[in-house]
């Protein structure tokens, strides 16, 4: 296979630590202008024809200003800054623009999982709550107790906290419904890490997912999501494919 | 789509109510010689032509007796007695078996999830722990207090507790390792349904999921399961795969 990278940063370079002996060659374009030692740069965005899919690992705008190439070439595109969903006008252009292509959009679970359940209770979802712990430092305070900053649903949470964007975003694209999804972020003197809750109350039974993800080298995201993303494509090159 | 259902009881109706919408027809066959009024009866198993995957919602012996046939066709085939790959001398035949088929084989992960994470962070982690609560009578005891009843790895799990195999067997597959995965059994009679809740310690992050299934109609086996594999099926017809 022969990836093109679109951004190439940490996450591009874990992703492809991981999919080493999948990959034969790769394309690779860095608005920033990276150069790489292996893989071939382009200058300026375009699809090889040759290229096997995309995969965004840039960020919200990459995917703004670029989907449509990917998408008219017909070539699957794989998303990590899954945060682009949140804006509802690109999210209904995106979800109208794929109706004429055979492009597959593959959004990772990223930064949390559970995702098979949620895809599979979709149906009979009553409430989902994402509980988000940060320490205080993470806001720019210095609580000396847990302190409940925010609660309300994931659209008003992303206009406040756009740096947990990505999370609720995913969340709320597998629900199918983005006022279903209740955030609540609280700042927590008790953790040195970013800890997200899942709590999940349907007819099919209750479900809680508890994440607590150590850093990647850029201290903003963490390992799993681009570990995630690199999983998919693994998947889709597998002949037995387990979960989902 | 025009799937075989492999065993038509209560599971394989779940599924077909979930994809009501996406088929159009299905063929069906039953040991226990069930009739539907929808769908055409196979009399004798075996592949038409014009089918366009197997679903074996039938038996762990079902899942043995038909794998070669099905992976012969090249049919993709869809496994929700995952319990099947318990055995290791099927699980080494059958991994052989699918390296000369263009099938796909599909192994939802069923009565429980979250393997969206196991699949991301294989190679980074440490342990995988199972503990499932049941109440005493499922044990066919009479526990005042919570008592754990077993403690060892899948393996031995699997062939002491055989109505836990499925879940045992989902997550050791997907660990990639039976030994990594370790389970512990308790009778407890403060809880009134089975909860399987899923602990992994990782270089990548640490990770806990609970599960709190409702029965469905077939009181042995949750509901989970089979919308499990029903989502799966979806994901597959769909243009924008969320999740994974």
């Amino acid at each position: 296979m022969k990836p093109l990278f679109l951004g190439f940063g940490n996450a591009a370079n874990v992703i492809l630590k991981e999919l080493e002996g999948y990959i034969q060659d790769f394309y690779y374009f860095d608005e920033k202008n990276v150069t790489s030692s292996k893989g071939k740069k382009l200058e300026k965005f375009f699809i090889p024809d040759d290229c096997s899919f995309v995969v965004e690992c840039a960020s919200v705008e990459a995917v703004k200003e670029y989907y449509r190439d990917i998408i008219i070439s017909n070539k699957d595109f794989y998303i990590l800054s899954t945060g682009a969903f949140a804006d509802e006008n690109f999210r209904n252009d995106f979800f109208r623009f794929i109706e004429n292509s055979t492009s597959k959009i593959y959004i990772p679970s990223g930064a949390i999982g559970g995702i098979d359940v949620i895809n599979a209770i979709k149906k009979y979802i009553e409430k989902v709550v994402l509980r988000t712990r940060k320490p205080p430092k993470a806001f720019s305070r210095d609580d000396k107790e847990k302190m409940l900053i925010f609660s309300g649903d994931s659209i008003e949470a992303i206009k406040r906290f756009p740096k947990n964007t990505n999370v609720s975003v995913t969340l709320a694209l597998s629900v199918g419904d983005f006022r279903k999804v209740h955030v609540e972020i609280y700042s927590d003197p008790k953790v040195e890490k970013n800890i997200h809750e899942v709590e999940v109350v349907s007819s099919v039974g209750n479900y809680k997912f508890i994440f607590s993800n150590n850093p990647s080298n850029n201290p903003k995201t963490s390992l799993l999501a681009p570990l995630s993303l690199a999983a998919l494509i693994k998947k889709n090159f597998e002949n037995v494919k387990i979960g989902g």
